[in-house]
């Protein structure tokens, strides 16, 4: 087992969904990642925060053994605000808003004792910012990279620098079309590989995921849930479970990285559980060990 | 190993995709699904068409074993035309114009012989015609029915009270959540269940299928093909395949009903790698038997 180094955004969401609304709840790439994680190998972050986040708001990290040293807080500053409604099927959203304040002029410091940390997850920030760090940490032994629409659509030479240098990117299915142009999956996976990473994961919500590394493929199906409240964060905490699953076995052979879709893949089914990050700071080791079992069930046949 | 009936449209598609169009092509949910039942098992179909249908255009049928015996040919009668275009994305289509000719008064009759076939298939078409075929078979072991929107919405009632009588109903995840109302596929496929049959299975297109049988759930990956000509009778290959599993095992226990969905699956993979039912008529077993080894390589995982 060995460590995982996140960075991410720390964020104060407003999420509406069909089943509800939960007004000023902790979110951000970085902290569904970090409670993912944690669950598998030891954390560290590199974020930014304002002084109006509570300190008691990220307690339940510390307590998962996250180290918070890369955490900055801005005095006086405000947190990153997202507020978002989701659409009726859950698998389309509309930002309602989007306040960047200390994240605007963020400047990440990777503390000096996480700059040779082996596995390395960029969560999804200005790949500015992903790269910066990227920079700063010597020779990981494996790195993943995450983005949004957002960002293809408005940093796309940033996004593709950083791509040419990392071993594995992490996509939703309209993403990757978004990033290519190419409609099929499987052409848009092997575009993406044609721009850097080794393996690319293509995640599909409720229709599971596919792994591309090199000329494999791998499938994995979406846990059967018949309540998903909130899919706030289910990415990041599956690319957190996937990352953690690596660091926990300190490899990434192709078994390796199969299987770390799989508790990535269950790690997201329990993030949809509840709103906010509430359910995922309370899974236990048993609980994922249970679902992951589910898993083989689900996907078995003779 | 025992015999399969199929009742189901025979019809003359003329298909657009993004990659082209095919006039005045073989097709129909018959067609499509005893071309791919009858590589697993031994087919019967009942069925009609008119005379403009050139006896040679069936002869790969028969080739394969197929009886049809049940296809009724309407002296001086138009067989049944269908036309497509399929979107860029080939998940979603418009019926470009349908005209249902000789099967329009088609009554079916089913022959005799085929009377005791254990295993029948309801593929694609007007409910009271498949209740009818129904009532015509005598104890059959296992039934599977298949429909569309066009059904769900004109025909709701017939299409109900036929679904009480079989053992499993195909159906795609637009249909499902437009037969149940409900968004959640776990929720619609148990919607469907409470409608009568035990098994249902959820089509997804790129994304696979999910088999609900009781209260287990199984999800089968898609196969991550490049290029997808069209997608026309799939479903049809689909289902073909799942219930000639079942008749070639003679048993439809929950193991064999996860295997005839691989089944079904590879076979579906086929049918869209060519205009029509072409590569279909060429598939060997031994081509099968590599694609569901395939299948298995996909999902698999430590």
């Amino acid at each position: 087992m060995t460590q995982v180094l996140i960075v991410g955004s720390v964020g104060i969401d407003t999420i509406e969904t069909p089943f509800g609304r939960a007004e000023n709840v902790l979110g951000g790439s970085l902290v569904y990642a970090a409670a993912s994680a944690s669950l598998l190998a030891p954390v560290r972050v590199v974020g930014v925060a304002g002084d109006d986040l509570a300190p008691s708001e990220t307690e339940f990290l510390a307590k998962r053994g996250v180290d918070l040293a890369g955490l900055e807080i801005v005095p006086g500053g405000r947190t990153f605000r997202w507020s978002g409604r989701y659409h009726y099927d859950l698998n389309s959203r509309d930002t309602l808003a989007t306040h960047l304040n200390v994240l605007a002029d963020f400047d990440p410091k990777v503390p000096l004792p996480f700059r040779t940390t082996p596995f390395v997850f960029l969560a999804n920030v200005d790949p500015a910012l992903q790269a910066s760090v990227l920079r700063q940490v010597e020779r990981p032994r494996f790195t993943v990279l995450d983005t949004m629409n957002f960002w293809i659509e408005g940093r796309r030479a940033d996004l593709e620098r950083v791509l040419t240098h990392v071993d594995a990117f992490i996509v939703n299915d309209a993403e990757a079309r978004q990033l290519t142009g190419q409609a099929n999956l499987v052409k848009a996976a092997r575009a993406v590989q044609k721009l850097g990473p080794e393996t690319v994961v293509i995640k599909k919500g409720e229709h599971g995921a596919l792994l591309f590394h090199r000329d494999q493929v791998f499938s994995a199906p979406a846990y059967p849930l018949e309540e998903v409240y909130d899919p706030t964060g289910a990415g990041d905490a599956f690319a957190g479970g996937f990352i953690g699953h690596l660091a926990r076995v300190n490899r990434a052979e192709p078994e390796d990285l199969r299987r770390a879709v799989i508790v990535g893949s269950a790690l997201a089914s329990f993030a949809v559980e509840e709103f906010g990050v509430g359910r995922l700071a309370r899974v236990a080791t048993k609980d994922l060990e249970a679902r992951i079992r589910a898993f083989a069930d689900l996907s078995r046949f003779a």
